[in-house]
């Protein structure tokens, strides 16, 4: 279980702040009213021990699937707890329809990458090995801590699916060909990327099914991207005249994606 | 000087490397073909000894202002070095347009976004303090430090002004009226942050004078809100309907307004 200890920075002065300033917690156990759902030690002992929650403490709930809850803790002993599932604060959001292929970067800066990519609402996380691919093994519990850390601090309640890592051209030749696939390409025949981006829209539902591909540090090699590029639902856009970090451009293109394609319509 | 020790992370497959890959170095020293720009020993111990560079091998040196040279370490006697000046490699951009406002962060998110802001071409760092600003006093150097290695590793030639910290209320006061400040407000009245932003672009150059404000934890307190929307250059979008985390949403509203009225069209 993840606990977040910091409220997410909010990004505005909107007012209601309870669905963020409270402890939210990802519960892996169904919820539902009255319920309880039985701690382990180790996680009674963090609630009682490290976030101080005494017997009675509200703190928020949510699985993934049931929405989320209100939940109060109660004390057994001195070292065991469970939560008093209360009532439903918010109803099950449906999955995000973004799915976010990417070559993982090294340690802090997978991380990072992992938790953007749940704030700007991925369903779908699929690690994509390439022939400059410099980070080690990529550890899968690490990256869905990561995504369960983002879901918990800004209040998001539906956890993206991750895959276990594949090889660009795997992911390629699996990918079905009625959902456009972007990616960021500093050559892109045009450069204006809301155009190319609008250009997707027609026949679309909204928010739309869509993914974004993020190439590794140094990009992606020449063979990688003629194989991008002759794939007839490969979208290159073009991120500008300046060069990025990976996370940088991973967040800048997925927030394209999302206001002209996604949810911020 | 700062050093970068890592290439850019590419966010594309791109051929040209050099810009990157090269050890790109900036210079606060005039910069002309022929020149010599002596070496303080501590800059000279770390060409020589941390990035184990040799006499005569190349770097890439930038200044702020007269481009991108390239450069060859003259090493003098044991510990001392200097660089010579060759040909430019590239001529000076002009400063960014945009203007980032922000509350700062605690250390690690304001180094990360201060290095995302320059990756997203921000011509000026304003960090402005709020009610709810929870970052202990700003330093200034670290800002500059951090702005300077983006721009190393990102191929970057123009430094952003970095502006001593004000209040909201007196950056708000001295804002010029013609500049439209975009901030990000959940409860903005146009769900699409694409429209409002482009509604902007009549009459205003491109790239425009704009500026982009961003919140600190917590966001702006209903009085600051209320301060910011009674303003007539003020701009609130919306970031969708998912929290983010400030760092988040300011690399999601600089693209954004790169890709509508900056330089990504």
């Amino acid at each position: 279980m993840e606990i977040c200890l910091h409220a997410g920075l909010r990004y505005d002065g909107a007012m209601a702040v309870h669905d963020f300033c409270a402890q939210r917690l990802f519960l892996d156990a169904p919820l539902h009213p009255g319920g309880e759902v039985a701690l382990t030690r180790d996680q009674a002992n963090y609630l009682r021990n490290v976030l101080r929650l005494a017997d009675g403490d509200q703190l928020l709930v949510f699985n993934g699937n049931d929405g989320e809850w209100s939940a109060r803790l109660a004390c057994k002993g001195k070292r065991d707890a469970a939560l008093l599932i209360g009532d439903r604060t918010r109803s099950q959001t449906p999955p995000g329809q973004l799915a976010y292929l990417f070559a993982p970067l090294k340690r802090a800066r997978l991380d990072y990458m992992v938790q953007k990519a749940v704030e700007m609402g991925v369903g779908r996380l699929a690690p994509v090995v390439t022939r400059r691919t410099v980070a080690e093994r990529v550890n899968l519990d690490r990256m869905r801590a990561n995504a369960v850390e983002a879901a918990e601090q800004c209040g998001i309640l539906s956890l993206p699916e991750i895959d276990t890592p594949q090889r660009l051209e795997q992911a390629i030749a699996a990918w079905s060909l009625d959902v456009p696939l972007v990616f960021c390409d500093e050559n892109a025949a045009t450069a204006d990327p809301i155009t190319v981006l609008s250009g997707l829209r027609e026949g679309m539902t909204s928010p739309a099914r869509i993914g974004v591909l993020i190439g590794p540090e140094g990009g992606f090699d020449p063979a990688e991207r003629e194989l991008l590029l002759r794939q007839p639902f490969v979208v290159p856009i073009s991120l500008g005249p300046r060069i990025m970090r990976a996370d940088t451009a991973a967040v800048a293109a997925l927030a394209l994606v999302n206001a002209v394609l996604g949810d911020w319509r």
